[in-house]
């Protein structure tokens, strides 16, 4: 394969489960890895690991396999997690707050910088560390901080408006939970988490299984 | 296109896209959409759309675009959301009791019939309407409703055990919130919801962008 192939979205999706796996190994105290073992770890091949990671360079050496951490710090440098990425969440309701409280978010490359939120009951709490801010204050931090990267967990009537305001004030990346399709510029990256979809998209399937449908 | 080909896994996960959007369109009011609205409302080209729905049969006429009620209906039918199914969720933090309130469970086509932990602290409280029930009775609720959909909102540490016990009790489908990637039979569907490696397939492209890594 040519190395200057512009990896597809797929392949860079892959790349962060790669990521953990191999910290997970870490952590296990392993320090070498076929790409056979590290596939059964994610259910892919062998063969898509190494496929996929063939479009970043030579990795691993044929019968000895990955030293993992260096495959890792090659991944997370690959990933741009070599920093820390400043995050603003908005939407304090109870997903936002076991979100804040995800210990995955302050750490790997991550640092919540601002949590925001429109109800005065709310502004002035803490969730864990992370004080919530006023909504109004918004563009001001995510300015500030220099932040490209969000999250929205509002209701579905209000997350276009507050991407529009992340986008008008720098964001370029933004991690939507709110069950609606953001309208957003080109070079702005959405992606979605949409628990009611992906259940959805496996009923499909069970109620084949089931004989209900042909 | 012939119409008894398989539909790939990435046209049955856009469904229930496809689904959400002509609820919207209905709750407007509006009753008759083109390929060309819908793909607007959804980000996907109106050439997608179509191929998309072709797997599944003839809808829409030439000019007049597709009758909303009539497709979400369709849709609906082809996800087997014509009668609801009951889900369990294990593991009641933060991120469980988010979930658990999150109306969108509890309509279209699912509906919660068990919450479970392992903290006795927690068992017997309720969140919302849903009583949370010792996880030693999982498989017996599991049985006793014939459940084939459940969502895992535990530690990583304890996703792989969970896993094993609904499968044993008939759970044919798993949405999993653990940063773990499951081992599960063949006959099992498993998605994942992973908002750390989502973010960190987009500061891969931030990185290049703002000119950090090449």
């Amino acid at each position: 394969m040519d190395r200057l192939d512009i990896p597809p979205d797929v392949v860079i999706r892959r790349l962060p489960l790669y990521a953990r796996s191999l910290r997970y190994l870490l952590d296990e105290g392993i320090h070498s890895v076929s790409s056979q073992e590290l596939g059964e770890r994610i259910n892919v091949t062998a063969a898509q690991i190494r496929k996929d990671l063939s479009y970043f360079g030579e990795f691993g050496k044929q019968g000895i396999g990955y030293d993992v951490e260096k495959l890792l710090n090659h991944i997370e440098r690959i990933l741009g997690l070599t920093h820390r990425w400043p995050v603003v969440l908005v939407g304090v309701g109870y997903l936002g707050q076991a979100i804040a409280r995800y210990d995955g978010f302050n750490n790997q490359g991550l640092q919540i910088v601002g949590l925001f939120d429109n109800d005065p009951a709310k502004i002035g709490q803490a969730v864990g560390s992370h004080p919530i801010l006023d909504y109004s204050r918004l563009q001001e931090v995510v300015r500030e901080h220099q932040v490209r990267l969000a999250i929205i967990a509002v209701p579905a009537t209000h997350a276009q408006s507050v991407a529009d305001m992340l986008i008008e004030a720098g964001v370029r990346a933004i991690l939507n939970y709110a069950p609606i399709i953001l309208q957003t510029p080109d070079d702005v990256w959405v992606r979605y988490i949409d628990p009611v979809a992906v259940l959805h998209s496996m009923t499909y399937y069970l109620a084949r299984e089931s004989g209900e449908i042909s």
